[in-house]
């Protein structure tokens, strides 16, 4: 298969979908839906949405029909990037090549953009859309799978620890803790979603969660690694920031070399955590080769 | 009936849910859950879930039956405030007398707490409990619902409008769309929740948004009122800082009289909106009444 082509095409269907759920706003809060859509189309790779429609058609179900829940997913990863990026957090003035949303709207707008991202995803899930294609009460387990992941007990608690950690010795358990919550928490929530709405079946589930946990930190791994020896211009931010940060990554603790052993590791676990599955998982066998060789 | 005692019993209901919705926690991360706890204990009058048990209960369901809704109502309340007090935002040091998050836990943990708070309101309304008591499409129906009335066309729109209006002059209009969405959305949210939970018929419900709607405006007039008229120190924070922030408020757009009369009017309608119902609604109807006499 394409990978290349497979994630453009993916890609198109996403942003289409996006911007169908979030329109341009009017009234007195108009700015806010601005603000809201500047960071969502921003040029995200829309990774997670992608990996819960290919986790959808791996058992067999139709990507088209987890729109919603891999949407909410990436409101979810927006929000995420944008409170990541405040001057109280990491202070990021670019990503991705662009101002942040704080540097362009304004601390107070970028932070209740987030906030909104945030909120909306759960609506999201929850419209007609969704329901039209699975039972509700595989409705109200996506929603709690999601907030589950993306909450105060995952992708939260990660960026806390993250906080935390910064220019302290860390060990391999908190490096460990803060990536997997931090990122691989959403990205499994992502397969695990994709599943479900697909239609697959207990063991499916079990495969896919496996697959999301090692693909989740490998990618983790892969941005350490990207920010140590990526390209400022390929990334659209400037690279090197965790080591003036003192961040608590992969690289700065087991080296470079170790690091990707770790992480090509990990990518041959996840590809064989889906041998369950037949070459409709090809896509999601395909993205795990490709973390390892990403350049942005 | 006697109201006062009417909110204490209810108030300490909900504050040994919440206790057990969302105990201490350990490892990494355990200080975002001291954090979230630390303002959901700050001293909540607990309005939104007393409303929201109080509807159950005037359609002749348990008020008991609707608690983690009523919970996740004001883990959202909570992280509003929190948001709303960070200095990129109303910048505020106290509330109900105690130093605020950031100053506490610093300006990283409280707007990540905040986060934790929103998101963990939609796990909770998922969760086993609230699925024993009512169908999966009802809880579908709940999340729809206080999604939409906590996000970027309710509450949020609302905090975005009142922050851009600061300062500059405002009409009754705007004055509106922000109490009705910074407040009165979510109190809606809290008495229509609580009377789908409570299995109440499509014109109760209708009945318990009319009340919702103008119970909230009239709160948040109160609200407006208090910071020209009341005591600081039965508020536990300064008062008059609308008036310094140039905040749009009914007492700075219309003055005292004219707010206080509106809100009279609000409240005999809201009362009027409950017509349908027997004494069963006698708690919404005092509520509505006290809103007026609250001194904080």
């Amino acid at each position: 298969m394409d990978l290349k082509q497979y994630l453009v095409e993916k890609k198109k269907i996403v942003d289409r979908a996006l911007d169908r759920y979030l329109p341009e706003g009017a009234g007195p809060a108009a700015d806010l839906v601005k603000a809201m859509r500047y960071s969502l189309f921003a040029g995200g790779k829309r990774l997670r949405p992608i990996l819960c429609m290919a986790s959808a058609e791996a058992v067999g179900g139709h990507g088209a029909s987890v729109l919603p829940a891999a949407c909410a997913l990436e409101l979810i990863h927006t929000y995420s990037l944008i409170h990541d990026d405040l001057p109280a957090m990491d202070d990021d003035d670019m990503r991705r090549g662009q101002p942040t949303s704080h540097k362009v709207f304004g601390e107070a707008l970028a932070l209740l953009a987030g906030d909104g991202l945030l909120t909306e995803a759960f609506r999201l899930i929850c419209s007609e859309e969704l329901l039209k294609a699975i039972p509700a009460e595989s409705v109200v387990k996506v929603v709690s799978l999601v907030a589950e992941a993306a909450g105060y007990k995952g992708m939260v608690a990660g960026q806390v620890a993250d906080i935390q950690a910064e220019g302290r010795p860390a060990d391999k358990a908190l490096v460990d803790f803060i990536h997997t919550h931090k990122t691989a928490a959403l990205i499994t929530a992502a397969v695990v979603c994709g599943g479900i709405v697909g239609g697959g079946g207990e063991s499916q589930i079990a495969a896919l969660r496996s697959y999301g946990r090692k693909v989740g930190l490998a990618f983790q791994i892969s941005d350490d690694l990207l920010d140590v020896e990526g390209d400022s211009e390929a990334m659209g931010k400037t690279t090197g920031s965790d080591i003036r940060k003192g961040k608590a990554t992969y690289p700065a603790l087991l080296g470079i070399s170790r690091s990707k052993e770790i992480q090509k590791g990990l990518v041959e676990e996840a590809i064989a955590s889906l041998d369950i599955f037949d070459e409709r998982a090809d896509p999601l066998r395909e993205i795990a080769r490709y973390i390892i060789e990403r350049k942005k």
